[in-house]
Order: structure tokens, then sequence, then C-alpha cells
């Protein structure tokens, strides 16, 4: 038996959609008209993304030339109008790499073993895919940014102060050994909270971790934060439910809550593209991110004037399907109308006129 | 009696958005969900732009959402989206005057005597609005760049050429005394075409052009183009037809028309606004052009990635429409959804829920 390359046993496709909401779905239909096939992967197990999981049933008034559309209806409709191109879906599939191979094309994976290789790929991951994972405390996201934050804070802001760390992953316990061995600004104390005794990290950053803790420069509690006080919207005290059923109080004035990223878009963080304030950085020709072949469309984009609506997202798909062709190409690709194009009409399986 | 300023007897708006086609219709929705009211003037005497004229009912496939629209339902059902903002249609109204006034508004008239003052202009003229007048003669057009030209060639092109330009405005009489007069790259003859003997031009340019006629630098035919003779291609007679009913010949190497632009966009012509082959040049984070408060949407602008799609067009109002917003209120403007918000379910209509 000769050992196949991973690329061997994969799909493939033109271009790798992420994201099966309105601008994913969409995007296939104009890469579709191109003459470009596309997969599409989302970890929700149905199409329509934000608008069906939020709005199924809610009024959505501003899809130019449909006055009203519910979030469902909305993405009823897209998947009909892309149905001429056989859109291969693969729902319930959260991406978990993405790595450019030797020939230039991007391996896609999915946690549930689906492989995609794709000439380009489509991020249409929709507003919140970079979303820190918070805690869900009722009152507690009001202390954001003075004593509750999602990434390392400026060290400054913890100088003095009992500091307790949420996380059990690399990001959780370096910030953790980084504020027990600085020189300066330093805490009054520092206590890793992890839900249970075991990390998802580097041995060499638990082994380090563990010996902070052995020597007393760091606390480690198992448990989770249950509640908390914070009188005047000054933090003072945790209520953390440990695994024997109780709730012991904990002392914190700054809580950081490192737990990664939303998991949507979990390899595409690796990537390093070029972010602001959580979005991907495109240009307004080709909706191109730092990286070339990834695009990003819809709400996880941004550039100068970026509205978060749908019907921007319409036209980022739009032009990055054009970008895409033209790439693929190598040549400008003219513009026909699916009202007069008899090559549109056979791609839309339209019997010739 | 006081005499009124003219401003005093106009109409006044936020918006006035030039052109009642998609483009035109959906920014009339945009402004009115960020509280902006608009008044839409429109040469043709009915809403739907192009797609109505034609496309009235044909298909159109790429509206996202719908998978099909004749053009006359999308304009239909762009009227129904827009009913709640009432929109001031001025149709059969060509704009003939677009004026900055003192207070920095612009006073748009149209010649059948409209007159708005508004804050800013949206242009959402369509494509070919600055195309030039052309002469409608069949297969003339395949001359175009080598015998037949809408503006003036190089002077080399036409060195030991007969020269035939057609027009009776400024542009044809100017370029006429320029051949004529010019020391090197001279033609072998000019001759000024127009359909009768009398000028649209100023009076010292009417009256250059006839001293060079009478001493035999220019020749003066009043007639009209009926047909030509091109061999191989190569223009080499027209055909034109007198005002006493006659065909006569009249050899010509090369054809200029000279007859202006399409009357749509007049005076948008004379901001001399930034173009790119015909179209407005835009940013595209605001989509304007180079004159503040002057908007260009749909196919009449570029940029780099510009495709001529409706639904590009209405991303590109939607922007506008936005950056009008904060131009007018100096303040950004956060972003609202119609599925949720109060405030925009009171400004379109809707029974608060």
């Amino acid at each position: 038996m000769t050992s196949l390359a991973p690329a061997a046993l994969a799909l493939e496709t033109d271009v790798a959609v992420v994201g099966a909401g309105p601008v994913g779905l969409f995007a296939v239909f104009e890469l579709g008209l191109l003459g470009l096939s596309a997969h599409v992967v989302d970890a929700l197990p149905r199409v329509g993304g934000q608008p069906v999981e939020l709005y199924a049933d809610k009024p959505i008034y501003d899809i130019p030339g449909v006055q009203v559309f519910s979030g469902q209806e909305l993405a009823d409709a897209l998947m009909r109008q892309i149905a001429p191109f056989h859109p291969q879906l693969h729902l319930g599939q959260r991406v978990d790499g993405l790595e450019r191979q030797p020939d230039g094309r991007f391996l896609l994976t999915t946690h549930k073993g689906i492989r995609l290789l794709a000439k380009a790929v489509f991020i249409a991951g929709g507003a919140g895919a970079f979303e820190p994972r918070r805690l869900k405390i009722e009152g507690l996201n009001a202390l954001e940014d003075k004593h509750l934050f999602h990434s390392a804070p400026p060290p400054q802001a913890l100088a003095g102060q009992r500091v307790v760390i949420v996380g059990g992953e690399d990001a959780a316990l370096e910030e953790a050994i980084e504020l027990a061995t600085r020189a300066e600004a330093r805490a009054a104390g520092v206590t890793l909270l992890y839900r249970r005794d075991g990390f998802q990290a580097e041995p060499a950053t638990v082994e380090r971790f563990r010996a902070l803790c052995a020597d007393g420069s760091l606390d480690f509690v198992v448990g989770q934060v249950q509640a908390f006080d914070a009188p005047d919207g000054r933090l003072t005290m945790l209520h953390v439910l440990g695994t024997d059923g109780q709730s012991r109080p904990l002392p914190a004035d700054m809580l950081l809550v490192l737990q990664g990223f939303s998991p949507r878009m979990g390899p595409i963080v690796n990537w390093h593209l070029d972010m602001e304030r959580k979005q991907l950085v495109v240009d307004t020709e080709k909706f191109q991110t730092s990286e070339s072949g990834i695009f990003a469309v819809g709400d996880i984009n941004t550039y100068p004037g970026k509205r978060k609506l749908i019907l921007c997202g319409f036209h980022e798909a739009t032009l990055a399907a054009f970008a895409v062709a033209e790439q693929l190409t190598g040549a400008p690709i003219p513009l026909q109308y699916t009202t007069s194009s008899t090559l549109l009409h056979k791609r839309l399986g339209l019997a010739s006129s």
C-alpha cells in the first residue's frame, strides 16, 4: 500500500466558502455565474446564518426590492436562487484547519473530517466570529474594560490588584506566568481559575505554570465563576462553584477571561490576517484579506465606510467573485447581464431563448 | 413688491436624487431610514430607469434574494418598498441647472421649471448618461476610433485627411476653427456639417467660423448624414441629405461627431467633476464625487473593482446615504437594524411592536 498525499483524499473545488449565511449563499450564485464551483461550510446545522438564528420569523425590511422578508424566507429565497449551481453544503461542520498547500491551493478541514481543496477561500463568517468567549453571568459585562478584560490589559491597570484569570489554554497560562513574574507594575495576587485540573497548552508552559504555583507565586483554583460582587460598579469578589458543588468566595479586583475565541473561526485566527476591532481588514476592490486568495465578505470584514448590512455583503461577495475569476483565469472578466447573456442563461440552466 | 431670492421659490429637501432607476429609488429608502427626505428627478416619464426602458418584461436573475424579476417588477417592488417615505418624484424633467448657493446648498432646476434646494445631490443617472450623442446610422459605429470620433482625436490622426465635423455648438465650431488654423499636421480639408444654418455657440466663435468659411479655410454644409461609403472598413464618402430633400455626396476620410453629450446629465458636465472613461470617479467610503456634497451611485460611477450591476448600486446608495447623514449631523451614525429598531419601525410607518 502506498500512502496517499492528504490532498488526494480531499474534495476539490474552486472556492471554499466558510459561512452559509445570506452573504455566503449569494457568493455561490455569483461564483456560479462566473463558472466557478463552490463548497460551503458552516458550523451551524442549517443555512441562513444569523438572520435565521436570530430572526427566523422576524421581518427584515431592507433587502432591496423586497418589502419584507423573514430571516427564514430570505434563506429559502437564496437557496432557490443558487439551486442552479448545485451548492455543496457541509453543515454542522466547524473549520478546524486551513493550510496552504505546495501548489498554492488551500486545504480546509472540518472537525468532522471533511477535507476541501480550494483555489480560494471566502470567509463569510458573519459578525461575532472573532468575539472572545465570555462568561455567561448576568451583569458581568457591565464591568468590561474596567474590571473585566478579554485580552491582556495594559500592565499598569493590574498594578496592586488582585487578578483572577479564567481559562485553561496557552493564552490564559501564559498571561498568568507573565503577571506572576513581571518586574514592574506587579499585581497584588494572581489566581488562575479553570473548570478542571488539566490544561490544553504547551507542556513547557504547563510545567512553568505548575512550578510557579508550587513556589507560591501563583494560585490555581479549580471551579467556575457563578456570581460576583461589585458594589458601586467595582469588582470585589467572585463566587466560585467548586467540583464538590460548593460555592466559595474568591477576592478579585480584576477579572481576565482568556478562553479564546468563538470556535467558528478558530484556525483562521492562526493565519494572523490583518484585523481591526475583531474584523478582517479587506480592500474594496476585491474584498481580499491580507493573505492572497483569502477573501472576507459580510459582517466579518471591515473597510472605510463599512456598514454591517446584508445588502452590502451581497455587493462584497460579487466583487470578490469577479476578483477570484480574474485571478484564476489571469484575464479581465467582462461583465455580462443575466437578462441578455446566453452564456449566463446556460449556467443558470435556462432554456436558450 | 420685493423681488424674491431664487431660493425662496424652490422646494427644499435633504437630498436631490437625479435618476429614478432602481438605484435612485433605493437611495430614497436608505435616506428615509436615516430620517432624510429626498426628491427624485428623471428625464424619463416613468420610474425604473434602464431596466424598465430595456427590460420591462424581460427577466433579471441577479437581484439577491429574488430568483427572477422583470424590469417592471423590480421598479414596482422598489416603489412599494419606498412608499413609507413618500418619495417626491419629478418625472419627464431634465436637469438643466445645478448651482451651489451661498449657503452651501445646491439649487437644481429642470427644464420644466422645477426648482429644488438640496443639501446634497445623488447622481444616479445610470449608464450612458455621459455618452456622446451619436449619429444613428447603421454600421457607422464600426468605424469608431479609426474614422469616427466623438471627441477631438490626436492631431496627427487628421494630417492630410478630409475631415468632416458634425455639430452646431461651441465644441464643433471650435474644433473646426482649430483644424483650419493649426500650423502642423494639417488636414487636407475641413467641412462643418450641421442641420441648419444657425449655431448655438458664442457669438465670437460663430464670427470667427464665418470668417474662415469666407476666406476658404473652412467649408460649411447644411444637411444631415444619411449614409456612408466605407469599402474595406475605410471611410471615403458621406451622403448628405440637404434641406431641399436631395442627397449629395461629401468626400470624407474622418468623421468627427461633436454634438455634445446625452442631455440627461447636461449641466453636471459643467461641474468638471473627475471622470474616467465617461464615468464619475468616486471613493468607496462615501461614493462622493470630486465635489463635496455631490455623490454618484450606480452605473454612472467608477472606482477600482466597479461592476455595473444593480446590486452594487444598492450598496453604493446605502453608503452614500450614511455619508450624507453623517455630514449633515456632524456625528457618526450608529447602525440600526430594520428588524429590531423601534426608530426605524416608526420611520417605516409600522405599528410599534
